[in-house]
């Protein structure tokens, strides 16, 4: 594979008109969107109106006039034809964690003489972190039972109240058999809930052919809607009259505007809502799904897998020798859409890479990682952080002060 | 009392200058700053940096090299110099219903004992609704018990494990005496949250000097931080590291970048964050903040009850023969900043007056409710609303179909 193969790939990449709808920066080859998805063009504009007219002249109005008020609900929308779910099973708002807290409370509230929530080792820390905040405020008996990846399909069992999985693994890029994973925790009475921080806008999902319960996902990723956007969480329709998320307040209520001091939750995904969402970051959010509008999310799967092969290849051919070698596995049918090298002294390399303009991130303990996000990633820029890498390694040039020097936050 | 007596109050009021760090609507009499706020100038701009330069730019860079991770414990600082806190105890993020949960969780752990949560009839039902469900996610016998107002003082007793207190009601304006409720419940053991949803921005509140144990507060009312702009919470510095949230994610651990996954909570304020914050509506809230930086808040809350008084004085005097009354205490000293007058046909009349460009808004059943924000309400400016009322009521010109019919959301 020669460069010019990779920009002979990009001449025939369906989506080769939509890296203009991006902002990317001159000259930066940005492999972190898997972390901070690029700003989409129209997002600006839309959120310099949302402040200067919105905010600035119809003021409280705006809760009708611009439908601020549903504006989490019509933001769900879009974000379920990205994700396989039906109209209204979606909702915007808070964050991944706040909503895990709200369908773990509700999942364990469906099976209330069952007493383990399991996942695994390979999930986000921040969700076990949910699961240990609500196991410790419940008390009871509840545990958090955690196993390796492969070993979730033989751990449900029915002791299990909620299967918690991460679909694709943050570090590895291992992908969970969603479908498979659902019928095991369906057939020992468990609800599951599937977060889909590292899926979402990288990979085709279908929660309703896979018949999942619960779902969160991330939408400053993939979906481009900014630093810290609004989350966005799934019920299945069935589900949502019986939902008793735990966290409830008045936008989840039946009639929010009739202040009655008795909590009735509304029918439907509406009663998963919380409190008053920030809707700088909403519309900001909202404006950035509109770049999805003619995308086939099977090609998109498609490319982000040629991506991965491709800079795996190319990687292990070039770096191989200095001890480089991707995690996870080689099947892409079983990944998500970044990839992670084990790489010696990870940390200055990766470092280095930036130096050079090549963004990605390091994750502990000595991975280098690097997301693929096939709306504006070219195979081009594959080839180039490639290259970038090997030259950085064969001359050494991550070891100085500067780049092995750990700085607090990464 | 003449307009003209009015204009020459403006002419020594003290915050004179401030108006001007307001984008105010042409022609527009808005007193609804105790529900959205308006735009304080520099918002815009810092806005649109952080989207087209930090986000746009710097991209993932910008956690670290534009201060976005620290920035809920930036903007706490400058809220807690608003709020008689001291440093580090304040963290922005969440919504109210969110930092309310985590506040009531850790109360209930402190008093594993006691099972009442006391709360009363003039709290905001929003918060009422996240006690119950709170009570209902944890069941084993714990109650919400709520009271009239004036009775909170005697029903603190042995059973409550948290008092949960709005100072300033949400309709009447009635304010609760901090202190003394504060070591009230001290003195039967409880601890006492406060929210503070009317009161920052609009009075001088001093936690300290309270010794209040907890609070939230809303910062898109008189804080003008923007339409659902991140909330804030408090806990006093010496129970901060025995503050059990019980909903906890990654920007609460000791270490998020470990990404350990075992959950250790860090210690001080940080822990009761919980997932990544919106940071552009975080941006706009600590640019909002701004405006702060030389107002003192016992001059804020001596303005806030000169405009009161005035505007219940001028609406009975011109509008009593049509059965307008004001609404809760005549001692300012016991009131918030804002108004509710009873009103016959309130929803009719508030809708002629937002036709008017007086700007308030209804609470049901009977109130038309009226906020006055010291650093941009001019004396004048209550006269005119006053005025406005008094002729729509006068030529009853809010007997229209248009102004009868109800709206959805108002």
């Amino acid at each position: 594979m020669k460069r010019d193969d990779c920009v002979a790939l990009d001449r025939s990449d369906p989506f080769k008109a939509h890296r203009g709808r991006f902002e990317i920066p001159e000259g930066m080859i940005y492999l972190d969107g898997n972390s901070l998805g690029v700003l989409p063009k129209g997002v600006a504009e839309r959120v310099a109106e949302t402040v200067a007219k919105e905010w600035g002249q119809s003021l409280i109005t705006s809760w009708n006039a611009h439908g601020w008020f549903k504006m989490p609900l019509a933001v769900g929308d879009k974000i379920a034809a990205l994700v396989g779910a039906p109209k209204s099973s979606v909702v915007a708002g808070d964050t991944i964690s706040v909503n895990l807290f709200k369908l773990l409370a509700a999942a364990l509230k469906m099976r209330p003489k069952r007493r383990v929530i399991l996942s695994d080792t390979g999930n986000f820390p921040s969700d076990l972190y949910v699961a240990q905040g609500l196991r410790d405020l419940l008390g009871n008996g509840y545990q958090l039972r955690t196993v390796a990846p492969e070993d979730v399909a033989g751990a449900i069992d029915e002791s299990v109240a909620v299967a918690m999985i991460t679909e694709v693994d943050y570090r590895t890029a291992r992908r969970h058999d969603m479908k498979a994973l659902t019928a095991l925790a369906h057939a020992k009475g468990a609800p599951i809930i599937w977060d889909l921080a590292h899926s979402a806008g990288a990979l085709a999902i279908d929660l309703d052919g896979a018949n999942a319960d619960f779902a969160v996902g991330c939408t400053y990723k993939y979906l481009n809607g900014g630093p810290g956007a609004p989350a966005f969480l799934y019920v299945r329709p069935d589900l949502q009259d019986k939902a008793l998320p735990g966290l409830t307040g008045w936008w989840g209520h039946a009639r929010p505007f009739d202040f009655d001091p008795m909590l009735e939750l509304a029918p439907g995904i509406v009663r998963m809502q919380c409190g008053t969402q920030p809707m700088l970051s909403m519309a900001a959010l909202d404006a950035a799904l509109d770049v999805w509008a003619d995308v086939g999310m099977r090609e998109v799967t498609k490319k982000a897998h040629a991506l991965c092969s491709l800079f795996i290849e190319l990687a292990e051919a070039r770096c191989g020798k200095f001890g480089v070698k991707a995690a996870g596995p080689r099947n892409m049918a079983e990944r998500g859409s970044h990839v992670s090298l084990h790489c010696p002294e990870g940390y200055a390399v990766m470092q280095a890479l930036i130096a050079n303009k090549v963004i990605g991130d390091f994750r502990a303990p000595d991975m280098i990682r690097f997301g693929f996000t096939p709306l504006y990633t070219s195979f081009a820029d594959v080839w180039d952080a490639a290259d970038v890498l090997a030259r950085i390694l064969e001359t050494q040039s991550w070891n100085r002060p500067e780049f092995l020097a750990r700085k607090a936050v990464t």
